[in-house]
C-alpha cells in the first residue's frame, strides 16, 4: 500500500467522495489541476462522509466556535487529499507542500485566525512529515465565503510527474 | 489569424486599451509579469471600451446584483486578455489557466460568490476550450475593493516559451 | 558585499531578528519555503527591531491611517526580506520577484487599499530595481488579520539554485 495512505488508515482517516452540490450550483472550474510538476488545488470546503458540505456554517466567531473551525480546517485538508488521490492516482506523488491560503469567514471583533489554520496545517505536517509536509500559508479572514462556509482553503503541491 | 483572436472576434469581444487610472491614482506593479513558463497576472478590473474601469461600483448585493457581478467577472477576464495580449504578443502562446483567485466586494448577508466568479470561468473555457481553459479557483467575498470596485481576479497561465 | 545587501545598508534598513510571537500562539508553518526556483514567502507583518510585531494595529480608516499602513506596507517587505535572507542566505539569489498579494485590515468605507500596497511595491522596486523588482499584486481589503494587525502581504520570487 502506498505510503501516505497507509498512514492516513493508521489515523483513522477516510477520504470523501467527490463533492456534493447543493441543488441548482454549477461549478466549472477543477478542484485540482497539473501543469508540469505543480498542483494547483482550488478552494476547498470540509466535507461529510456522504461528500456533502459539513457544517457548522456560519461566522467564526458567532455561529462556529474557534474549535470547531480548527476542525473544520482539518476537515479542508482531508477533502483536499481526496481531490489530489482523485487526480493523481497516488499520494505518495506529492514531494512538497509549496503554500496555502487559507481564508476564515469572521465576526466582527474576531482575530484569531491564525489558531483555525493550524487545524490544517498541523494535520498536513502529521501526515506529510516536515520535509514533504513544509508549507508556507496566510490566514486572513474575509467577508464571506460561498454558501457561508466557514473555513475555505486552497493550495498548491510539488509532484513527481 | 490566431486562434484565440479569431475565436474572440467571432464572439463579438473587443479587447480593451491599458487601464485608464483615475486622477492621482499610482501603481507601481505590472499588470501581467512573465518568469520561465508561467505568466503571473495581478488583479484585473473590468474595463470601458475607453480603458477607463468598468461599473457599477459597490457591493454585490446592495448596489451590485448578482447578474451585474457576474457580467463584471466576465469584463475582467477579457481586461485581463488585452493585458496578456500586450505582453505575449501571442495569446496562442498560452498552454494552460492554473489558477484564478476570484474576489468579490459582498454587501452583509450576500454570500452566492460562486456564481458572481462563475463569469469569467465560464468565459475562460469557452474562449479556450475544456483543456487549456482548465483551471483551479476560489471565489471569496472580501471587505472591500480598490476604488470599490465589486469584482477583481487575479490569476496564473502556463506559456509557451 | 552582497549587492542587495549593501543596497539596503546605503539605505539605511536593519533587517529585524526572527518573529517574537505573542505568547501562546503557535506557528506550524515556515515563512520561506524553497521549491525548485521558487522561494514561496508566507504572510508577513511588519516587526520592531527586536522581533515583536510592529502598531499600530487595528483597521486602516479608523485606527490606522492610510499613511500608517503605507509605512507598514513597507515594514512588511523589510520582514520578508529577512526571512528571505535565513532562508538563502544571499538576497542576490532572488532574480524576480512573481508576485504578491496585499491584504489591508479596512474599515467600513476605506477603499483606497492601492496606496497602502504601495508601500511595499516603491520598496521592492527601489531596493531591486525594475527589472528583477517588477512584479504582480492585488491589494484587497479583508474583514481581519491575525492578531489585528493592519496589513498583511504573502509573495513568490524567482530564485538562482
Amino acid at each position: 500500500m502506498a505510503k501516505i495512505e497507509a498512514r492516513l488508515e493508521k489515523m483513522g482517516i477516510v477520504l470523501p467522495p467527490p463533492l456534493k452540490l447543493p441543488a441548482g450550483m454549477v461549478i466549472p472550474f477543477s478542484f485540482v489541476v497539473v501543469r508540469g510538476s505543480t498542483a494547483y488545488i482550488a478552494g476547498h470546503a470540509a466535507q461529510n462522509a456522504d461528500g456533502s458540505i459539513a457544517g457548522p456554517l456560519g461566522k467564526v466567531g458567532a455561529e462556529v466556535t474557534p474549535e470547531q473551525a480548527a476542525d473544520l480546517a482539518k476537515g479542508v485538508a482531508v477533502s483536499i487529499l481526496a481531490s489530489l488521490k482523485r487526480q493523481l492516482g497516488d499520494l505518495d506523488r506529492i514531494t512538497g507542500w509549496n503554500k496555502a491560503l487559507g481564508m476564515v469567514n469572521v465576526a466582527p471583533g474576531f482575530a484569531a485566525t491564525t489558531g483555525v489554520i493550524n487545524g490544517f496545517s498541523n494535520f498536513i505536517l502529521d501526515v506529510f512529515g516536515p520535509e514533504v509536509g513544509e508549507h508556507t500559508r496566510s490566514a486572513v479572514g474575509v467577508a464571506v465565503l460561498p454558501m457561508n462556509i466557514a473555513v475555505e482553503i486552497e493550495a498548491e503541491v510539488e509532484i513527481r510527474t
